[in-house]
């Protein structure tokens, strides 16, 4: 009888509430806990007393979509028009619900990675379509032959995840010239690439979506402020495409939100004039290098991350639970909540892994850092 | 190729962008020109200072789930739970796309009467569902002999919108004793009440499909903030419904936008203390009264309004112009923006009939009716 008969409540939901009930330390779902730039929430506390109450345009706020065109410019020298290749959405979320239903029609595969963040596959279903999802590698690096395998006339989509959520992997230069070269055999599949940690990369430089020309006209590219800028609570995200498709979404947005929130869109438009998203990566990796120095003599045994704010551990060492059971008992037991990791997986397969947000000031980084060293 | 091949540009866009161009006043697109409530403004200016800016949990903030359910409450006399039964909605518009993606499935039927505000029929599509479109009566009331035969096996939804945008009129005693009559023969037909307008009625008092004990549980009730607050911006709105209906509801809106604005969420919870939603019916009445006075000596001839923010009014005696051609020349040479009527209608026809939105200051609404008396 249910459209979506597996979807059962959120791992972000149950976590989060399970913290809160044992007054666990919430390293679970995906959100920073230090306060917001001052010089964010001054502007916002000023907008507030202006005229900023009513809808905005239906694609967004036009000096909004200006700054975005000028942020994609200065990031990644990429020209794109505002009126016609952007869309200011209530989050990453909606970007990428709006877009799948709008391009994904009955009987259509989208071809989503394995492990994969967890909100993919429900509006493909929605669709009546088909998700067919391929294994990462066991390092967590695409496998463009079987994901080549797994395309066929069928296949209308494939979505990416760079920086990758959860395993904190980023694309190669390598990656984009099998995905060049598979995308040149099919010359009808789109690419969705959700670049929400875009600007959160640590040794290595993001390769954005927007650098590949090969991509610019079949390519729709999500992202969020909500992660840049700290705010995942205000749920302004957006998505870039080209006119064809952009105004397939748009067709979507105008009914599914029609507009996204004044003020906050407001905000981040005169807030773009004054941050600088260059030192996100910087900042981020201090607090990445700090939570791994302080599991250094822990039992956890620490994977790579080279971009977002999670940080994927293994606790072979530990015990023998399965991830879900482990994540509950460390919140009881021990007081910290992470994301079992089986979480991202279709098969729901269990691999003694779980997800740490490092979202968080160094006093909550101390205090879980000790309660983890302890088990 | 399009899945909403007749989807184009929003009249509201389309009117509100032309007016900005001609410089025109304007009255076509729904929202309020006045100053925001201080109150409102001193909370959201003060909150943004404090610890509102990330995720809120999946359906909503808590503290405003209970203010909403104690604002049904007061208004309705009806207990809702808010855990199960509410859902926070990025606007209303959300609440009924995610509602009817939740519910509708391929195949199924959804009445929907004509004219009708433009959001429900595209979402019904989406779902590769049939909207069947039933006219009112001239007098804009449901014709419930004709509805009942637009009903069979295949009906899975009928949307109702009370008070009714564009026409001001709001359902009677008498048509929910008709729809319960109606129901009481199709036992799997849910009710999708668009109440946007409910706190904005005039002479009689509006009849929510809170208040009937038949609908409770197979009606999903969509209201909205934007309108109750002059804040149509901030994008908040909510959903009621029964707890085996919100569960699917809730599956479709984690996918969808998972949260929503977290500050405004906060700013109109602490806001509910204070407000008096009561008071709004005499202030649009008022506006309305005002209006109608300003524009006695017109050529237009009013019809009635018995709720909303609109009026609509024939220029029959003006102008054989179509409704579209007439708003674009009153645009142009008038420099007063309108919304043709026949946007509302499934098939567009022309009935010489426009909308004005009254939720104006004195000044616009003085400003505009000079104009208008010109004609
Ligand atoms: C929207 S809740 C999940 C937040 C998030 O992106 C994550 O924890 O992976
Ligand atoms: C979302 S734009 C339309 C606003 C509105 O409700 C109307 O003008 O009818």
């Amino acid at each position: 009888m249910s459209k979506l008969p597996n979807v059962t409540t959120s791992i972000f939901t149950v976590m989060s509430k399970m913290a809160a009930e044992y007054n666990a330390i919430n390293l679970s779902q995906g959100f920073p806990n230090f306060p917001v730039d001052e010089r964010l929430t001054d502007i916002i506390a000023r907008l507030s007393k202006e005229n900023v109450h009513q809808y905005t345009p239906m694609a967004g706020f036009p000096p909004l979509m200006n700054q975005i065109a000028k942020l994609v410019q200065s990031s990644y020298n990429r020209t794109i028009v505002p009126e016609t290749e952007i869309l200011v959405t209530a989050g990453a979320t909606q970007g990428i619900f709006t877009t799948i239903l709008a391009l994904i029609k009955t009987g259509d595969e989208v071809v989503i990675l394995d492990p994969s963040y967890d909100s993919y596959e429900s509006p493909v279903l929605l669709c009546n379509a088909k998700p067919v999802r391929v294994a990462l590698n066991d390092d967590y690096t695409p496998n463009w032959e079987t994901i080549e395998k797994a395309c066929s006339s069928k296949t209308k989509m494939i979505i990416i995840n760079n920086p990758h959520n959860p395993t904190g992997k980023i694309l190669t230069e390598a990656d984009f010239l099998q995905l060049e070269k598979l995308l040149s055999k099919f010359p009808d599949i789109l690419v969705l690439s959700d670049e929400v940690y875009e600007y959160i990369t640590f040794e290595e430089k993001h390769i954005s979506a927007h650098t590949k020309d090969f991509l610019l006209n079949r390519c729709i590219m999500v992202s969020s402020f909500g992660k840049s800028f700290h705010i995942t609570g205000w749920k302004i995200g957006y998505t870039v495409a080209p006119e064809y498709l952009m105004k397939e979404i748009k067709k979507v947005h105008q009914f599914l939100v029609f507009s996204v929130n004044s003020i906050s869109q407001a905000a981040i438009s005169e807030y773009l004039d004054v941050v600088d998203v260059n030192l996100l990566g910087k900042f981020y990796q201090e607090k990445r290098d700090y939570f791994q120095k302080l599991l250094q003599n822990s039992r956890f045994e620490l994977k790579p991350c080279e971009g977002t704010y999670f940080q994927v551990a293994s606790y072979a060492n530990i015990s023998n639970d399965d991830d879900v059971t482990f994540c509950k008992k460390l919140i009881t037991d021990h007081g910290v909540a992470a994301i079992p990791i089986s979480t991202f997986y279709s098969d729901h397969k269990d691999q003694k892994l779980i997800r740490f947000c490092f979202a968080k000031d160094d006093f909550t980084l101390e205090s879980a850092a000790k309660k983890l060293c302890n088990i």
